[in-house]
């Protein structure tokens, strides 16, 4: 079941909604977030929540409350609802744009649900990214808009997420952020390309405590042959190998072991995050 | 007052509501048009509403009714709440996403609203746009997401929209189509690059029936400063004026003959495109 935060109260989804009027129905103007939560704790909270404020910045929609108290809100519903699931909080446009003050009458949920995690076998066996020649819009702000998302996924059907792939500089897939391991280094793009995913900088610290030496480079599609592993990292799908992006079969085909070792550490240093 | 048809009956929009689970809130995804109505008579809505199936099936939404369930009720709506406005009707993408089959159950509303036209002064003083060196996404869809043209005109805030120039071609602006006057013909991009609007094509016919030659090609930034004329067209807006664009003047600075006369001649042949 999902539990859903709105207007000022904790209740069942089916029973809140969105005005018709809100301008994320009508205009696309919303931005979010995904917060894994642990045994009632969210994971890396602050971060995310910091993130949120900034995409809601970045998109001129004022912040409908402070941090603080998004955070008691989080901390209450992951305790009460979602003891292992996510908090997806939203920030919406609301229904009034002022051309000099942006979007100023803001809307705030969050949602409590399970997880939706990658099954077991997709860690066991990789997944597949479908590659498009295009870069993710407005890449700094997590926003609601992904319907440029979905279509290219039909061309390859057995693919998880779209990679983006501008002028074959890979930036990052639609839902998560993207690594490559080659010559024994780990590459993934700067945070000037991508959206400064939470797992992705908590992948990164894992990797250099663990002796790894990471680049902060796009990964190239031409690399893609000859690469040794690639992985995506996201809150929920934690670091998933992948082992196909669209023609390329990456290394042997199988997960490999840089990937299945930065996961095992994560899950051993949850307590590092956890709020 | 906005009356909507939500749920297979017209209410006041503040007694109908968006489920939270609609991908629309969560994904952004969802189509939709803008119909103007004049005297009782939606303009062009059998092309409306053909662009908008186009939309929907641009983006696998499933149709939630045939289009002449969807006349029905914006012939009723237009006579009965909005003699003079526009209706608007969404398509949203639903609860279900379905990776073989896409989005499989749609909701369906129309808004049926006052005008919000441009001010007479508009017409008469012209307007200003603001260039930007990208293009719309997924330019054949008229979706919801609009995020992105909002940011750009915090930096121009005399400028009504944003002007797509990809590469120094211009395509389109951010609600409207574009149109050059130079050399005494009429410039327009092509349909491969924009939305086909359904006031760009009755203002090419009208072009045509009234002697000008109109080219399909987009119109060049480098051709700005140079050109007699520029103007945009929209269902609402129906022919505006253009004076400048960014840093330059577009002719004279002051709205020229020719939009005039397209405008003129429309209003007074709206009854070939009223339905």
């Amino acid at each position: 079941m999902t539990i859903c935060y709105a207007d000022g109260r904790f209740t069942e989804i089916e029973k809140a909604s969105l005005p018709l009027s809100d301008l994320a129905f009508q205009r696309g103007v919303g931005v979010f977030e995904t917060i894994r939560i642990y045994d009632g704790h969210p994971m890396a909270m602050t971060n995310h929540l910091q993130r949120l404020a900034d995409s809601a910045r970045g998109c001129r929609i004022a912040l409908p409350l402070a941090i603080e108290e998004m955070k008691k809100i989080i901390r209450e519903g992951a305790v009460r609802y979602s003891k292992n699931g996510r908090a997806r909080p939203f920030i919406t446009g609301g229904d009034i744009l002022d051309r000099e003050k942006g979007f100023t009458s803001p809307r705030f949920f969050v949602f409590f649900e399970p997880l939706d995690a990658p099954s077991q076998s997709s860690y066991m066996q990789g997944v597949a990214l479908h590659p498009v020649d295009a870069a993710r819009p407005m890449p700094s702000i997590k926003s609601i808009n992904y319907l440029g998302s979905y279509l290219p996924l039909t061309d390859d059907p057995g693919a998880l997420e779209i990679l983006y792939c501008p002028d074959g500089h890979i930036t990052e897939s639609s839902h998560s952020n993207a690594f490559m391991v080659t010559g024994g280094k780990i590459i993934t793009a700067p945070l000037d390309r991508v959206l400064g995913g939470t797992m992705r900088n908590m992948a990164i610290e894992i990797a250099r405590d663990e002796g790894f030496t990471v680049l902060e480079r796009c990964p190239l599609v031409r690399e893609l042959p000859e690469c040794a592993e690639f992985f995506i990292t996201g809150s929920v799908k934690e670091i998933l190998p992948v082992v196909r992006i669209g023609n390329n079969r990456i290394g042997t085909g199988k997960p490999g072991p840089v990937s299945a070792h930065l996961r095992k550490t994560y899950l051993q240093n949850l307590e590092r995050w956890l709020e």
